[in-house]
């Protein structure tokens, strides 16, 4: 969509009016030039509301372009995290060994805390943090997921 | 704030109907116990216009708590973005140098095109972004930034 005021309202607003929840949600501008901005939500609904929310959307002026990702060709889809943990003693060696496993990368660390970045599936990132909150007390910002239609076709959203 | 329908429509629509611009956002459940949900925004305006806004969001009765992390103690702010990008020959071993340089994951391959998985500052992610826009055609999914204090304060925004 165009990057411009009220859009974000706009979008958000035609999922509330109609009672549509919004899992998650994430936008950010993707091409500086054309000033466009990319929004990933996840909602649920029977295949009638999925069509329908489409349609409204498709309608919207500074949209360019809707795309479920969950038809059509695989995609990846990924969310972030940042889990802080504050803890000590064994937990905290604990905390580390499954920051490990997790592949989750040490942003900041004191004598009794820490901040990771672990990033994959929801699943995953939930599984991360239902770890931690049993090893300390845990902080957490999710970012929600965003996701991207695998292969090498390049959605230029034109 | 509690996850319950509505509230980031009233969240944006308070930006959008004074004209505040939304630079990015991003919402989540990060108590699923508690139902409650953590939205991390950027915007930007004189500190009049940044009390306004904290007031305004203090107000709504479904949010716990408003936390400028850009006041008071250091704070990290990170984002990811998907990077799809087709290309071949040498493009792609000048890909995966810069992918490792950032230390970007690769989530997806074929004989012409690369996802690769980046975090860090919106800076960093903006400079991998173009870097590899000079090396293929890309799209791009990113998240927007969340953040979180340093240290070993939690914030359970009770």
């Amino acid at each position: 969509m165009d990057n411009e005021p009220g859009v974000l309202a706009r979008v958000v607003g035609l999922f509330s009016g109609r009672g549509y929840n919004i899992e998650s949600l994430t936008v950010s501008e993707v091409d500086g030039k054309r000033h466009t901005s990319r929004i990933s939500l996840v909602t649920s609904g029977t295949p009638l509301v999925i069509e329908q929310i489409k349609g409204l959307l498709d309608r919207l002026v500074p949209v360019h372009k809707v795309h479920d990702l969950t038809v059509g060709p695989a995609h990846v889809e990924r969310e972030m995290a940042l889990v802080k943990i504050v803890n000590k003693g064994e937990n905290r060696v604990e905390c580390l060994r499954v920051a490990e496993s997790f592949r989750a990368r040490t942003l900041d660390s004191t004598l009794n805390s820490f901040i990771f970045e672990v990033t994959g599936s929801s699943e995953k990132v939930s599984a991360f943090v239902e770890l931690m909150s049993s090893l300390g007390d845990v902080e957490i910002a999710r970012t929600g997921v965003c996701g991207i239609t695998r292969g090498n076709s390049v959605d230029l959203s034109d």
